[in-house]
């Protein structure tokens, strides 16, 4: 008999190298999730700003010492050390950027609003495509395994039944000094203001309970509130499918934070309202209902709805960097392809927003959703 | 020094006699809450039927030994013992029996939707005027502790700030029975379907929040689902008003049963999902937030939403009664005038009612709200 042979070891996954192209807030949360992952994921390679002392500040300040800092973006997509880039941008400069990054050959994770317009993102889709980069929007809460197990339950026929209608509210209590200075406040930077910025996520949220079917028509709610520069702050629209589904969504820059999604279906309901950003990090409820019936006589209900708990051991920005860092390793080390699904579903979000937008234009017209 | 003076003793009032008008099911609910009350509060004196067979099994079934039977709805109504009448007859029928019990100088508790449309139900409140009887219509959760202190959340204007944005949706699934039997399906009996059922629920709700502020404008929603009578059994609608407020409401025979109102304010926002009917009789929950901020970098809530409990020893159903019944021993016993709030209240929602109507029947265009 001969020895036993060693295990084989794969050799660890070479991690993906991130330049992160903008010092924003947001890339704070986005580089402590980098931080989070296991060995061999994904590494943060180089930061660029649009001075290299801001790079500097921001690599001390979240941590990340092997990171090399850029004066400017030009100067991160030119870092060959660089394999993928976070971008977190203001939406109005995502198409010179994104579409650079992408000629660069460079895989995208694009914060959301993806684009002013869907025209703006089929740009952005279209250099990825000719590169053959994966692409994937910053929507974080689809990788939250809470969304999945939410999912499962939606999509059970016997229990759920057909989905009829959804309501969503995103939105939150912006200060005085957000009114007056953010970038989602400022026609030139972030034009889709609130919606953009969390009306994004209700859409997104309306797409993923219809397993994202897009409306035949939207209607935007009438008298959004706009700030002096006509940048939205508050706005809410109802949406149709062909089929009689309806939805409806408030998102508001001007009430107090709220992440409400509400499915209604022929024999269940769920309920999340902490959808966006879990009340905790690592955990996270919904409730389910499912055939309820009354106690005779109507007195109470049974089944009694159900609380569902579950827990992530990181949280979902960080599945969100490991997920797209599987994806990218897959194209670079198993010559796969990127994965079509996530601009897709971006796109739809982005579709439907368009119309959402155009409607506010038009004084609450009815818009087709284009496909 | 003389012995003490005996205490007075407050003779125990009179209790209210109440005639039942209809043996519908939902008089089984009203029935036995009736028998839950306290000495002193009320009586079922009498039950009209269209058959004195029928009255007398529902005597029997519900345990009312004390009730007379009557064969005709005009016999209850000629019994000298009936001090109050409680009509839960088909909404077609509500004119013609609640302004025949008004003039024999009855109590009107009337079942909700309280008429076809406002203009009916003016003729019903001018009989109860005309008559100096209390008139109450049977919206039972606004008896219940529960809103009174959900109430006094909403109207704080530090922790709740203003209302800018409501949801409601109610709604159950009806079993194919109920589609096709129900006189809440018939053109004929209850031809407001749905949107009288359980869309009234959501109005009151709605109005309820805004402390009774009647809308500027509603639109109805596209495509209501109606059966082939052409009564509604799914609809919705958006409600603006004058200061920007706005409310979205579902009401629906056709999904799993809800009854949710979710109310954002600027500071705070409150869910509960079991406002009609709670899901167990004398407890009932709801959520409420308040100056929420996210955990930096926006990786949780600070604060949490907290729930709050409240009890009741009695249902919402027994409070309704036994408050009807002192506004009827107030006017009876001391003199007092009939309690305009109660009117008022209804005749808001019907407005309402009436609005969103008539917008669905004008392919969802907008409709004035008239005051």
């Amino acid at each position: 008999m001969s020895a036993p042979a060693a295990p084989v070891q794969a050799a660890p996954p070479r991690p993906v190298r991130f330049g992160i192209l903008g010092c924003a807030d947001i890339a704070r949360k986005v580089s402590r999730a980098l931080l989070m992952l296991p060995p061999g994921a994904a590494t943060v390679a180089a930061v660029g700003s649009r001075s290299e002392d801001k790079a500097h500040r921001f690599i001390a300040e979240t941590g990340l010492p092997a990171a090399r800092p850029h004066g400017s973006y030009e100067s991160l997509l030119g870092d060959p050390d660089v394999e993928a880039v976070y971008l977190p941008l203001p939406t109005s400069l995502h198409v010179p950027w994104a579409t650079a990054a992408a000629a660069r050959g460079k895989h995208l994770l694009l914060e959301k609003p993806t684009a002013l317009c869907a025209a703006d993102l089929d740009a952005i889709l279209a250099a990825c495509d000719a590169s053959g980069v994966q692409f994937m929007d910053t929507t974080m809460w689809i990788h939250n395994p809470r969304t999945a197990k939410m999912r499962e339950i939606v999509a059970d026929k016997d229990a759920f039944g057909d989905v009829r209608v959804i309501h969503s509210m995103c939105g939150f209590r912006a200060s005085e000094y957000f009114l007056q200075n953010d970038i989602r406040v400022k026609p030139d930077l972030d034009a889709l203001g609130v919606l953009g910025d969390v009306g994004w996520y209700s859409i997104r949220s309306i797409l993923w309970a219809v397993e994202y079917e897009l409306p035949e028509t939207v209607i935007a709610h009438r008298h959004p509130v706009k700030n002096q520069a006509g940048v939205i702050l508050a706005c809410g629209a109802t949406l149709y499918w062909a089929d009689g589904k309806t939805a409806t969504f408030n998102c508001s820059f001007l009430t107090n934070l709220a992440f409400d999604v509400n499915v209604y279906g022929t024999h269940g309901t769920l309920h999340v309202t902490d959808l966006v950003i879990p009340h905790e990090e690592k955990y996270g409820e919904f409730s389910v209902a499912s055939k309820s019936n009354f106690v005779k006589p109507t007195i109470g209900w049974d089944p009694l709805p159900s609380k569902h708990v579950v827990t992530t051991d990181l949280p979902q920005e960080a599945l969100m960097v490991q997920e797209f860092s599987r994806l990218v390793q897959n194209i670079r080390d198993a010559g796969g392809r990127p994965e079509g699904k996530w601009p897709a579903i971006t796109r739809k979000t982005q579709v439907v927003l368009d119309a959402v937008k155009a409607s506010i234009d038009k004084g609450s017209e009815p818009v087709e959703v284009a496909s």
